[in-house]
């Protein structure tokens, strides 16, 4: 098989999911705005992210949040994905949106508490069996305000507790992703506030663990791709939360501010074999759409993704081995720029128009209606939301 | 006078300002936590800020912001106040909650936005006029999450344009604070994100125009008392909202996070007379309490500024300027250190027993009931909150 | 003129300095590693200096370090200068590197050192009327240590001073930019922190002072190109001091840490007509090669910022203004984003054949043998650096 | 025992090591201002320890730094340190600054460079031996400036067995501490960026293998007690760096930044029991004194250190479990700030006069004419320094 047939396989293999939240409203603390067309419940997320699958190819299966996605009857919500090409992904056990949880969920002083959250994440297990999703995202809220205000250290024997309870129940080929974040919504300590953390519980508790990487999770200076490849070299990468970060956990659009960041983590990922459906790498979008129309951000995402994972696939490994060998610093670094300088949109044309897709999806969804269809169907009835 | 008793005079002057916003409901994106006793209204606002005053004695002023604490008869509201030793302080108009305002307000692309908000602002100078406030606080969410989004360059215009249309309305003693921020909500760029800018327009408007400087709005590693320094050498330093920021906007209790930072900054204000009443420099807090009980926090905070103040009033000037002179670095750095290493606490509690105060006021507002009575009386009603 | 032909126009006028310290060895503070053929001189820096402008056309001015490119006979180093096409740059002024500015130059508490470092800036614009240079380039390594190690705002007014003196010694079309650093080598406070102060001052001085915005200069999270527009548009940006920072201030390539970012800095400028001779913005590389060779490592610094101006050129003005007044914020990225991701090599090639350049600078560079014959002519004498 | 005794009996028992290199001239890559009196060898160096270790009581061990302090006799170095009260400490391999390092050292693309580097570490354990040393303390300088440069992965590789066979050549009591750092000299990825690296190339290792935490080498809001109360949980905590940082690796007096901070961090160490012998927790200093006299301010950091520890001593343990276990998030934060707002210079004042100390140590060593005695003393002969 020749390169140029080697990149495009590779390319047509990729998946990428996309988060049933990214479909809702959202905001920031100062304000949800809310948009028109916007799903009322979780078969209307399904049938939007759709939408982002048909005009891709490469988004088949969507990740759920529950309680916001609870339904009565899981397995009609992942045959009505089915019936339109999709599979329920990830499921994301929500337990920082009680009362109870105020202080915490598996961390929190109080055992009742504690065991409440535990009880959750077991549920979710069981939504796990009942979708046939395979991945259980973790992350927790838990984290302190304040010096003092509790026992860092009880905290982290509290998280081994939980975490051991819902990873004793995976059963076939689940596994458990677990993810770090460096703060919000506690300010002054999170209980697993990076890579570090989450490895080492994911040690702890054994081959089905692995770290989650949120690519908007970390401290300024932070170099993610390090992470990856850190990870990738012992087995230890779950899968990722694409999304971009100017400051903090900004939630935008995938690749929007800093597409060459993105590239170096797809290039870790690529040298790694991480694309290989054998490396179990989930690839998932997580973001949020706050002033800007959903359905074309999350096509965006996707598209800004593919795209970084093509310059990627497009770097010739065997110069920058060699230059690397030779520690010639600029040819090393012009190998890996070459690849990132190229305009890889032509070649992503080319992929689709093979699939039978639209060259261009952001223009194809906007002439397709859909939008205005749905800003039209779903009057009435409470859009979903953060909070709902 | 002797030191000792300047000292004391100094900080029986002091004056802090609380926002009527920390008394209400408010939270993350992610979830706002109820509390029992929150206030319905800006009176019972007014209520619990007297309380913060009742035990510390240096809190004879409380923020609002509109239109959270909009009321039909505003001379009504003030009048409330009075009857508790308390004045309305700062006026903070908020154009960042309505619809109309998803991409901007003064700043906005549609000029009929930009009236809207601009009227705001008016309304908001009709209120200082009613209430006997003489501080216009202004704060715009302003700013966007993609590059490209809006022109930049083209936001500096309106922004300067709403402005002067705020600050020419302005009479008498009234004065208007301008606020930076470094980031949140948006995210890829403020319209106001930091000190220079805030500063260039003030210049450009006039002598009644000053910076204010929010302690948790700034990049990391940005020296708050050296911005602090040059405004006060300038005559452009308004004031302060008072907060504490580990690594974004926390908002949490003032003086929680660096309490040496916050001495440091009261230093330079000692420093520079800044206390004095002639300064013009407007003392509040701006913070929101998600996890714990407002008015002690709110009284915590009070607290931690008064004893950065006490310490900063403490400074050896004379020692110190000769140590400087010297270019003596570790005398001058010790003579820093030494009062900042002081325990001050007794200062303060003999400071209050001398004004007829429980030594103790977190202790006091605990044994006095006012927690327990408010939950009792404040049920039913809404509960006051950000978006409200 | 097509549109085509306007921006191959601009590319051509384009004018980006080197410094002559980017040719000499450099380091961190653990080490400098030396390398083989570097200039002995500033004269062979000139030679240098002749390579990069040879290989690429765009770079046909040499800023100066004073004292490290101390000669004898100034106007004998322009001239050498001028045989090979080049004209000597920024005189950069060096008040760091004797003993006596340990604790500071203009900012110092003693008058005798603050008068010394006065002196050197009066001495540098001796230079500028001897070399032909219409920039001093003003870079002041005064801060502290420690809190309390002098006062804040004394040093402002010693700097005030400072800066008056060397304004006033200016004439004819020469100009004074002023840089401002975050941090290091001082620690605690720099004396011109970030760009509000330097603007500040600039503003007090009068019309030919103006801010140099050095891309490696500021704390994490700073959005560089709001400055950038928010100097032009107010007359004040005086240039750039190009390089790249992951984490501080790095000194590497230009374009090599985030070619995005570079990319929207100078969209901004091109917005703002920044790029023609009249706006008189110094486009200046400021960065040095520790581990790699660095004539090469210039090349490519200069291709960097050529290939970011040609995207920043190709930008859809019209249907980017279109967007951003229709509020499409999806849209209006967009236009941004197709311009960045253009692969702009082809065209930059293009232009150097039709300059008679060969396309490929780097390659030709190898080619022709240079850094083989400095390596062996440069034997003996003592290597330049930043010590010298 | 009461509690007075007990915190005065622990504070006795505290052990703060002092760097050699402290005592010579060091810099920033700007410039090293030389100072008069600085040791010309490390037997000078030993006599200045000695007399930091004579004025606080608490510093009776040097760490020493390879090749800086090569010396022909070990044996010899350790019986001067001995006679005079103290003990060779941690031993620090440096692989940074031989021209063959350029691009790494036991993470070098070269076998041969590597080879060379573990050697050194090799050397550096005999030297353990013949100094009784039981700390080989490693920090790796080992990075790349630009993407592309290396394999971030191989490297790793390299690194683990570099790492290996020094370990496996360490004997009796002696062991390993693996430091982290974020960034510089490198400044685009580190080989050991993060306490996750190095926790799990240590638990790699085995027993004796642990993570040695600088207090300077995290991004900006890192929360560094988390790291050692992770660490102290899991028995990975070998010792401490400490320092402070404003920005970057400011690499000051240690307390001098966040004096809240390192109290936070002390209190951990606490509250595990970190402080007690068989915690085998090394509490060493790691900074230089550029611009500031070296002995005293090794000694004002001692005294941070002790202060901050005896305020962590001071916590009420109990009353603050009862408020984690309560939720009662004000209380629990009131404990921690009682304990830190008091003034606990009395108490270590005490403390010496009953060690037979002078109760001011700073003062004590400016009246004992060392200064001025080292000063005419160390005239002639090369200074030491970060070069030598």
């Amino acid at each position: 098989m020749s390169e140029h047939l080697a990149v495009k396989a590779a390319l047509k293999a990729q998946r990428i999911e996309t988060p049933s939240w990214a479909y809702g409203n959202s905001g920031t603390r100062f304000k949800t705005f809310a948009q028109d067309g916007v799903p009322r419940n979780p078969f209307e997320k399904v049938d939007d992210a759709a939408q982002v699958h048909a005009f891709t190819g490469v988004a088949p299966s969507l990740a759920l949040h529950i309680p916001w996605d609870q339904v009565d009857d899981y397995a009609a919500l992942a045959d009505h994905a089915a019936q339109q090409g999709l599979r329920i992904g990830a499921i994301n056990p929500n337990v920082f949106q009680d009362d109870d949880f105020r202080l915490g969920s598996v961390c929190h002083p109080d055992p009742v508490v504690r065991k409440k959250a535990t009880a959750h994440l077991l549920e979710c297990v069981d939504i796990m069996d009942e979708t046939g999703s395979d991945v259980l995202s973790l992350w927790f809220a838990d984290g302190l305000n304040y010096p003092g205000q509790d026992s860092l250290a009880a905290r982290q024997e509290r998280l081994s507790e939980g975490l051991r309870t819902a990873y004793d129940r995976l059963g076939g080929r689940q596994r458990m992703l677990l993810e770090y974040k460096l703060f919000e919504p506690a300010f002054y300590a999170t209980d697993v506030p990076d890579w570090g953390t989450s490895f080492a519980h994911c040690v702890d508790l054994g081959e089905r663990a692995r770290v989650l990487v949120d690519t908007g999770h970390h401290a300024p200076g932070t170099n993610i791709e390090f992470i990856v490849a850190f990870l990738l070299g012992r087995g230890r990468l779950g899968g990722f939360h694409f999304n971009s970060r100017f400051y903090a956990d900004d939630d935008l659009m995938a690749g929007a501010a800093d597409p060459f960041q993105l590239f170096r983590i797809m290039h870790e990922v690529v040298r790694a074999g991480g694309l290989d459906a054998s490396a179990d790498v989930a690839f998932m979008l997580d973001q949020c759409h706050n002033i800007e129309p959903k359905i074309p951000a999350l096509i965006r995402s996707v598209l800004n993704v593919q795209e970084a994972t093509a310059k990627a696939l497009l770097v010739d490994a065997d110069a920058l081995a060699q230059a690397q060998r030779d520690g010639d610093v600029l040819a090393a670094n012009a190998v890996l720029m070459d690849a990132y300088n190229t305009d890889v949109r032509p070649l992503l044309a080319e992929l689709r128009e093979e699939a039978g897709l639209d060259p261009d999806p952001i223009g194809a969804y906007r002439r397709s209606g859909h939008a205005e269809k749905i800003a039209a169907a779903r009057r009435g009835g409470r859009p979903a939301g953060w909070d709902s």
